[in-house]
């Protein structure tokens, strides 16, 4: 049968109408589907190239924290040096609302009362959860994967990884020793830490690492990566490649020169008052490697590895000032020398503060 | 021309056609821009019925607050009443996240802080909206009016009016010697009341309702109601009227028998352990009225209107014991005569910790 123009568009019509109304009517079944799902919170936030990212609580997201002075800031930095994640400055508030939260969770009254009126864990998690997401999302230029560093938030590793689905989880590892001597010399108030005494220092130290390396293991190895600050300075590409492989993000180039991001669209924001803001600025050196060496005193060096039983466990030999912590690439040693050839000042945004800071601080940094 | 019924249904079918492309983008659009709208938390809760309730920031919602002791839980329990209202029991986490929120907001060493790590009071606000919203929605059965009750959030109305914009508050005053008399007879522990001393709990009530009442003051009439105790006791039709009116919703006669809803769906949900669980049981009676007469230290009597001058801002005289509150309605009469028959008994779930309470409380009630 031959078909007239009239018959044709016709029916060409006909399979239009039937075509764009399945079509339609597949995106509104999807676009509801968006809304009845259990996404509780979800976020639009419009990059400044006006794409618009959309985030909810199994959006892929990092954490990284440990005990502060450890290379959580460096760690940062350069992941904020590669263009598809974002981490952005410490909030403060997270860890704040964290602790809130476990003060509601742990057994007892409290607990017990919240639960005479009706509040469960469940709703307090579905909270949580919107408020890390809102500032998570928020605090920075979108990307494709939003990253977390407020040191003390790998406490609440568990906790994290159950409210975000996608969530992973980078604990810095570092000499204690080195850690300790950074807070003292720099004058970096932590609560609990009696920056008068190594020896309190380096308790509290091992305490906290404890508790951080207890809820990284329970997360396991698939979403739980420890980095050493030691191995991250030394070298940095066997390392930043481990860490993108453990993110599943691709590797750039760019992860390795951070201190070309700083201040630029998409690269490393960096905040005036945070302690280790002037040493960021720089590339990746060994500076900090090895300054604790010969201002730990006397008693507390005798009595180290029971002072720090972690720091064995760790793989740092309490007895050694200081241990063998491996050989240092060539890029890293050439970065060395052009620090301390003073090839690196900060920028006169974060200039004035970085010196009222440089002159507070006393002698010997670390 | 005549249609054969073949071009007829060729006809119906292109004109059917169209007609679903067209209501199913319709309906795509509408859904789209439901996700891309400013709506930063959308949440969807199932009710017991099936129906389902969407909720976002603009959701209408109610506040009730004021110092304890002063008939917000007799409030709260009869708007509970209404079959379009739901508050629930205290959640007792609201107030402290609204406690941190204003920790961060005050200006000072710690917002500057906050602004120096790019946290802006927006993205707190944000969060804090998300945190507030998923607890009060999933706080009990769903409901076209969602209410909260925890006394003092009426400390921060103003913050809750912004962030909340379709909010309105109900702020209880209560003659300050009745609320103080309750709190000490009953031993109703409050942050900062020293249970010990009349003169101090009624400074600490002067000095909070003051606080509340500005708030409410500044909020501005069409969305703060003040309610006195006393009448919503002695005249509870006239003055639930005024406050059905004034959330612009209908009248509703279970509002008048809230003992009536308890514990049943879509009623009044009590919690044991708050305390006038054993009081809102009862229907709207005169007991506890007047019973703060003849309780009060000598010294604090004579020196009430200095200890608390917002007795008679409020409108009750300093020096009458008791002023004269008002008539009551013949029902309140009535339902005062049957609760002091004995004729309301706890149901046994909220028993027996009444019981438990009520023989640690000493002698006089109030």
């Amino acid at each position: 049968m031959r078909l007239s123009v009239r018959r044709g568009t016709t029916l060409l019509l006909c399979v239009f109408g039937v075509y764009t109304a399945a079509r339609a009517l597949y995106h509104a079944l999807l676009c509801q589907s968006k809304l009845v799902h259990n996404h509780r919170v979800s976020i639009l936030v419009k990059g400044s190239n006006q794409t618009q990212y959309h985030y909810n609580q199994d959006s892929p997201m990092v954490f990284v924290g440990g005990v502060p002075r450890s290379g959580t800031t460096l760690m940062r930095a350069m992941l904020d040096a590669h263009p598809l994640i974002r981490c952005g400055e410490e909030t403060r508030v997270i860890p704040r609302l964290l602790g809130l939260r476990q003060g509601w969770k742990r057994q007892g009254e409290e607990r017990q009362s919240l639960e005479d009126e009706d509040v469960t864990q469940e709703m307090l998690d579905a909270a949580t959860t919107a408020f890390l997401l809102e500032i998570i999302a928020r605090h920075g230029e979108p990307a494709q994967v939003l990253c977390n560093k407020d040191p003390f938030t790998l406490k609440s590793s568990i906790y994290l990884s159950n409210i975000f689905p996608n969530s992973k989880f980078i604990l810095m590892l570092r000499d204690g020793r080195a850690s300790v001597h950074s807070m003292i010399s720099r004058r970096v108030t932590i609560a609990g830490f009696d920056l008068s005494s190594y020896r309190d220092c380096l308790a509290k130290w091992n305490h906290a690492i404890e508790s951080m390396l207890f809820q990284c293991t329970l997360v396991g190895p698939k979403r739980c990566l420890t980095v050493r600050y030691e191995n991250l300075v030394l070298q940095p590409r066997t390392m930043m490649m481990k860490v993108l492989q453990f993110l599943d993000v691709p590797w750039h180039e760019g992860v390795l020169h951070h201190e070309l991001a700083i201040g630029q669209p998409g690269g490393v924001s960096l905040s005036r008052i945070e302690r280790s803001t002037d040493q960021v600025i720089k590339p990746v050196n060994l500076e900090a490697l090895t300054r604790w060496v010969g201002h730990i005193p006397r008693d507390v060096l005798e009595d180290m590895k029971n002072i720090a039983p972690m720091l064995s466990r760790l793989g740092y030999d309490p007895s050694a000032n200081p241990p063998d912590y491996g050989q240092p690439d060539p890029q890293v040693i050439n970065n060395t020398e052009r620090v301390l050839r003073g090839d690196f000042k900060p920028p006169a945004s974060l200039k004035r503060l970085s010196q009222e800071k440089m002159l507070k601080a006393s002698s010997t940094r670390g």
